[in-house]
């Protein structure tokens, strides 16, 4: 073989190594409007209360609950209603002995009052209300600050903002977040044999597919900046690098193995850079760079196209995870599922195998994707997800219960 | 109680009646860079073979295996090279008998050749190599066609387009596809007690932050046009709905109850609407509504944040998903995880019970988010996921394991 590597690095060993030298970007403000998935780049403290006042939990009455004592249906209390209060209502209202606010669920609560007595324990007639139950202090209201108090550190730095966190943010009238800059990601596709989508395809050439692939994947994460194609030539892809170097991390696709025509690992080498991993114990990804550049991250993905793939989820995303200031590792989607086929595998090398998930009499069959030659594009899109078996596992055998990752977030099961 | 539905229905039965009135949107054309996330409106057929032409797999020889036959290290076949090929030559080169030609991975076979001798069983002198191993016809080639052929439906309508089927469609050099339009959903927050994020907090007033929490959740799969706040007035909410109908959905967010105050059901039946489900068996997330006003689909989310985000992804979600002409139901990221306090639930209502997950002693563990009144907004924020108590469990003991459908993509666990 002439494709030989010394060593291979599980994953979590290269990523460990790897990730030592990375470091968040920058912070920078931004409209909480603007920061759907963007990554908190500080705590944040609550500037108020939520409720940010004492708020009616119920449709009824606002009243004091001394008032109330040993009111019953056959002894019931009879209050003065001094007023009515809406949610919204701009108007001051405080009652005082004897007297009721007729108050609305999300009305503030009026001064004087500390309890609500909901509708159906109260009779109103003209200006008057009867109260058929009695209601202790703090009934039925929830209390300023019972959410959230002011002061409170309500999110932690490296949080990702999601729809909650939106929902949180919003109720505290934070207008604005500091966040970390979203990393810019220089991506060069190398290889002779490549053109761009579109133009057409003479003799020996394919398109530049890996790249398209590649975007989709981190621009939830990252700005990708995509450079073009670089041909199988040393000057012309060492200087490419060099213009990727603007951004926060290269990504070059193929080119990464031990080959003569690798040029990948030796334009590392001539920019003065270090090679911190070079291959892993995946498979597909096995040809796998993790390099630095004065600094700069480069991370050289394999050529073929599956391999490129599972090498971008397993150590791209959480490197581009490392330098957006994610505090966290990504979550896939999952279900459990039994093999309905044999999958062999080598031992020392985490294999990821393509399948798809079926239903059948309830139970959710998962199919290896059969892969003959390089015939595998077509595996990962009639493939659902991976199963991943482990180093130190020989296979599955058919019969056997799995963890399918599901790779889509729609999917019929 | 004032607030009593007459009958609560489960989400599936709420779902299968409603979506049966409701249709994707038309189909256009875009752009493969600008599809990200888009759904297919056509079946996809395959213009072309991948690999578009008979492909070397290992660097070596190009041969007929004809001349290789019998051949070994004691007894090799001597063959004179005719040429080299790399990826992307576009030289045509052909080889007859006793010729070889001198190849890379991913370069196309030439004229002639039937198979690749891979480097190893080779030895070059001069312009001559010897093979000491015969191969079979066909061997070392990724043959043309192999993975994707011509003429192949490679990719289904309502497939969501992700990273692989960017790499799939581009690889077959489509730059073009058809999708369905994005779903434009006009939002409409309703309450006269709310105002705008960064407007001063007078006395009463809530910031309107469940229209952020909403536009986050959906934006992936629509286009979120906000109306504005309708204040609790029949004809204001009225006129803004009827504005709504331009969208393709209209979704209001709170006064959908069954109180004097709730005022969403009443402008659907005044304006000549139907309510198909009002009152769902689900907790929280119980006052939802599911109306059509000609023709046009009306969701009314509850106005407790809580509720409004449960019931968006159960029922929101998917009816976004048949608008968008999804064809497949989103896939919770999901972790099994023991149970360290009991959760007590309803029968006959299913519950979502907010929990944290944390890590002791390498095992996972649930722990319910303790919610006082309405202490709401910071348990989603709190928590990482949901515990689904299905309508006939009564809870689960501490100790349960149970499945965690986890809110987040990115989490520390």
């Amino acid at each position: 073989m002439t494709h030989i590597f010394k060593k291979l690095t599980p994953v979590e060993e290269a990523l460990a190594t790897y990730l030592a030298y990375l470091h968040p970007t920058s912070p920078e403000e931004t409209a909480l409007s603007d920061a759907r998935g963007r990554v908190l780049a500080e705590d944040v403290t609550s500037p108020m209360d939520i409720p940010p006042f004492h708020r009616a939990a119920f449709d009824g009455y606002a009243v004091r609950s001394s008032d109330t004592f040993g009111a019953s249906a056959s002894n019931p209390a009879v209050l003065k209603i001094v007023g009515k209060l809406r949610p919204g209502d701009e108007i001051e209202l405080s009652i005082g002995e004897g007297e009721a606010v007729e108050i609305a669920t999300g009305a503030y609560l009026p001064e004087g009052a500390d309890a609500i007595v909901p509708l159906e324990f109260s009779k109103r007639s003209g200006d008057h209300v009867e109260i058929i139950k009695q209601v202790p202090p703090g009934a039925n209201v929830d209390r300023k600050g019972s959410d959230v108090s002011r002061g409170d550190i309500v999110l932690r730095r490296g949080t990702v903002i999601g729809p909650f966190e939106m929902l949180l943010l919003a109720s505290l009238n934070i207008a604005r977040v500091r966040v970390f800059r979203k990393p810019v990601v220089s991506i060069i596709s190398t290889g002779s044999e490549l053109v761009e989508l579109g133009s057409p395809l003479s003799k020996g050439k394919i398109v530049n597919s890996n790249r398209y692939a590649l975007e989709s994947l981190i621009s939830d994460l990252a700005v990708p900046q995509y450079l073009g194609i670089a041909r199988d030539d040393e000057k012309i892809l060492g200087e490419m690098v060099e213009r990727g170097m603007d951004g926060d991390l290269i990504v070059t696709i193929a080119g990464t193995s031990v080959g003569e025509r690798d040029l990948v690992p030796k334009i590392v080498r001539s920019l003065g850079g270090e090679i911190v991993v070079h291959g892993l114990s995946i498979m597909p990804g096995k040809p796998t760079l993790l390099a630095l550049i004065d600094g700069t991250p480069l991370i050289g993905l394999p050529g073929s196209p599956v391999a490129a793939m599972v090498a971008a989820i397993e150590v791209l995303l959480p490197v581009l995870a490392r330098l957006s200031g994610v505090d966290g590792a990504f979550q896939w989607p999952r279900v459990r599922a039994r093999l309905d086929r044999r999958i062999a595998s080598r031992p020392g090398v985490r294999h990821y195998v393509r399948v798809k998930l079926r239903r059948r009499d309830g139970i959710l069959l998962a199919t290896p994707v059969r892969v003959s030659g390089s015939g595998i594009i077509s595996s990962l899109t009639q493939a659902d997800g991976f199963v991943v078996v482990p180093e130190d596992v020989e296979g599955y055998e058919a019969g056997s219960e799995v963890d399918v990752l599901v790779y889509r977030r729609w999917l019929k099961l």
